[in-house]
């Protein structure tokens, strides 16, 4: 067994969702977090940007001894993963393969994706999935607003409601199959969203990187005694509590400087 | 007459609500703008990492051979303004100063301030009213939601409107005299906020520097044919959509890579 560590890294707070299933799914494992907070949004970034602001995190993640590295972010994923495949040599996940993987077993043909400007501007979900299944018809939504709601903390209140039914108009009668969460803060408002769209499967991403790892990964039955640790890059910000209602205890969190 | 340019900078689009106001007064003077996109929005960032962006953005400014600069920011005035003074000589105004004083001569006593979490957090608009008011009372409020909410034109909807109700609910009977818009990106909240409080004087940081200025500042009668210049450090943003509300006419818009 290889006892080095799992990197991860997100824009802020919401790589916790994934977190969160991957921690659950493996409990031995040792997992070190980034919350690049200093330049959060990154759904508001232009790729060449956020190419610079995952290859900072990366390397520190690198400098920490991790054997592996999941992009815990939506708009890195769609913009940065195939750079940060070709320049290291560290096996780098992101949330969009494992996810059309599942949305092809599944056989579902309609699919909404909800993600941040940057993510949709991309159309990384629409090529992804229309190269692996066919007749999949994709709708894409994009929701600028909702990854700087879930860090103030504002996931359940009359305004988290209200903008997510603005946002989701648009899939009115489109007969959605699933809708994809395409950027790791939106499962913080998974709630609100099944009350609009009852009928549909809604996708979290972790859930889906998770169990995708318990089918090819063989789970450690030692104890790491290690414990995980979560850096943020600017601690003016609301991270501790936010992370605190998505992981449902109180964690240690360190400030780190990547310039 | 000295002829170079004014220079202004804010995290994002919201400075133009100052840029707007000045230029209305002074129109033959040419306004060199920054916008700092790629780091917005500083009201979420610590004290020395909004020094440093404001330091980037007074280099160039100053690189483009401006004669002052105004600090279209509320966050880069209360945490940066003291530093950047003692840093440059050229002369630098934020928007506390010119606003205390006003409030001064206005003889007004029950303040309300609302601002980002990293104004409010350096209590920088308390700690000046009460340097030059006595017996002023002065009520702080948060908004963290309100300039990202700007920045992507949500102005007017009925989400704009439900946010503003919520973080105003702390000044009811408070009997403000007046209430001060503590981040340049709020006048374009100001309708909304005038319904919740029509009964008190609500300041536009913008409005008071412009008129402060036409006080002490000779105006040039000489045109000045060389067009302002409006810079923006991350392109992947709403910035042109929302400028053109704010000033009501189409711009030019040009990027910079401050780093």
């Amino acid at each position: 067994m290889d006892n080095r560590p799992i990197g991860m890294f997100d824009s802020g707070v919401g790589g916790l969702t994934v977190y969160k299933e991957v921690k659950k799914a493996f409990p031995n494992e040792q997992i070190i977090y980034v919350g690049d907070t200093k330049r959060f949004p990154y759904g508001s970034k232009t790729k060449e940007n956020i190419i610079n602001a995952s290859k900072k995190c990366v390397d520190f993640l690198i400098s920490e001894n991790v054997k592996e590295i999941i992009i815990a972010c939506g708009t890195a994923t769609s913009r940065a993963l195939d750079t940060l495949k070709a320049t290291y040599d560290i096996p780098i996940t992101g949330i969009i393969e494992p996810t059309v993987s599942y949305i092809k077993e599944k056989n579902y043909k309609n699919i909404g994706v909800i993600a941040t400007r940057g993510t949709i501007e991309s159309n990384s979900w629409k090529i992804n999935l229309e190269k692996k299944i066919s007749d999949v018809n994709v709708y894409n939504q994009e929701c600028p607003l909702l990854a700087p709601m879930a860090e103030e903390g504002w996931t359940k209140n009359e305004v988290a409601k209200l903008t997510i039914k603005e946002y989701l108009k648009n899939f009115e009668n489109k007969k959605l199959d699933a809708l994809i969460l395409g950027c790791t803060h939106y499962p913080l408002f998974e709630a609100i969203i099944k009350q609009y769209l009852p009928d549909v499967e809604i996708i979290n991403t972790g859930k889906v990187i998770a169990n995708k790892m318990e089918q090819s990964k063989e789970k450690t039955k030692e104890n790491i005694t290690k414990e995980d640790k979560i850096f943020i890059t600017d601690t003016q910000c609301n991270f501790e509590a936010v992370a605190k209602k998505i992981l449902e205890k109180d964690i240690k969190i360190e400030g780190i400087d990547l310039g």
